[in-house]
């Protein structure tokens, strides 16, 4: 866990829903400071067209486009290895938050492995911010004590799918799901087959915070169909529970 | 719905899990532009102390201590209403995100009973932040897909308790307690009554990114005796699974 402090290392920085002002005050400064910065296509991209014209500041776009085209994660890591024993200050800008789903500790893991000092700057997840732009509570005091975020990317069943669906129909608490919109019949076939009730409300947010937010108001029992109906694609959240019907 | 335009209105706003800068950038616009605040204990204090001295900016405690002084809900929210009807810009401030466990919808709910506007600024969530700056992420591909946030203020099977631990204990997931300092053995309990084995790895992390920051690795068996051995107090988080352990 040593680090070299003669360089000025990475930080990885969440950068919110997408909104350009929904990053952190610290993430926003590290923007600034930096010279390489490397991106996904999720997050507050306005903010980077803001500052891609600075003179000295590289914005190297690194987007894994869901279904499209991917930078692999060993390139990623190559980049924010070489630019970083180069001796640039890199960013390393992700969507919502680094350690949601954002491969964070990966990328701790592999600038630890090359001496490089690394800093984690946390994000506003989606998974509670996209449903709260439209005017779902992840939480409401006297309906629900817990929320569970899951990533909806393997269906239920899947063999190297890590969670239990049938336990988390009884928790009792909101389900947010990301990375969902592919297997959303499965995910609520799985759900309903675990006694979650067909009546329980559902809501489903497409480009949350962003000018492009769509949202659309369903239960469990009709939420595969009105993403069909409403040709939802991702990046979108989809929420399940009480407070969707609130 | 219908809100009276005439009025600035009031914006609810998640500082974040406690340092200054990791507040929002539109967060610390609502902050700057507000005339009046009206802030927890928690979130970003130190960034009051900057804004107090501006001349005309009223800020008001309404804090809500464990177990301690307690400003009424119904006070807060009448003190929301009554500057906000007078023409004031209102800030409300919370620590965290406005939806987990926030009261955000009720004191949105409050505001449109009485016409007001008021818009909600999204928060950086303890439950993820905390762990994350003691070096544990709330996700790790191939190890976990789902992670539960879960208010540990009351016990289980506490007859308002609106959780099945017992199903949550088998989700796969992580789980992170956020105001469970106190009912923290009857959780650990319930947990491994539920089959999750005490060697199950956790962490505990007071005051988590600010200066007052301790964080101690242990097991979910040894997570109660290790709170009490370092006299653990609120603000606290508290994460259970394999994550804890990298």
């Amino acid at each position: 866990m040593t680090s070299d402090s003669a360089l000025p290392g990475v930080t990885l920085v969440g950068g919110g829903p997408g909104a350009w002002d929904l990053i952190t005050v610290r993430g926003m400064n590290a923007l600034v400071d930096a010279d390489v910065i490397l991106t996904d296509h999720l997050g507050p991209t306005d903010q980077l067209d803001r500052l891609i014209d600075v003179p000295g500041k590289e914005i190297i776009d690194v987007s894994k486009l869901p279904y499209k085209r991917q930078v692999s994660q060993g390139k990623t890591n190559e980049l924010i290895v070489s630019h970083a024993r180069a001796g640039r200050k890199v960013v390393r800008l992700k969507g919502g938050d680094p350690y949601v789903f954002g491969r964070g500790f990966e990328e701790l893991q592999v600038c630890r492995e090359h001496d490089i000092p690394c800093e984690v700057v946390p994000g506003v997840t989606s998974a509670v911010s996209v449903p709260g732009a439209a005017g779902v509570p992840i939480t409401q005091r006297g309906v629900v004590h817990s929320f569970t975020v899951v990533s909806g990317h393997l269906p239920p069943g899947h063999p190297s799918s890590l969670v239990d669906w049938s336990a988390l129909a009884r928790t009792g608490g909101t389900i947010s799901v990301i990375m969902g919109v592919r297997h959303v019949a499965a995910i609520a076939d799985a759900l309903m087959a675990a006694d979650l009730a067909p009546e329980t409300p559902a809501a489903i947010i497409q480009e949350g915070t962003t000018d492009g937010q769509r949202s659309f108001r369903c239960t469990l029992g009709t939420l595969a169909e009105t993403m069909t109906d409403h040709a939802v694609e991702a990046p979108a959240v989809y929420v399940i529970g009480e407070v969707a019907g609130l």
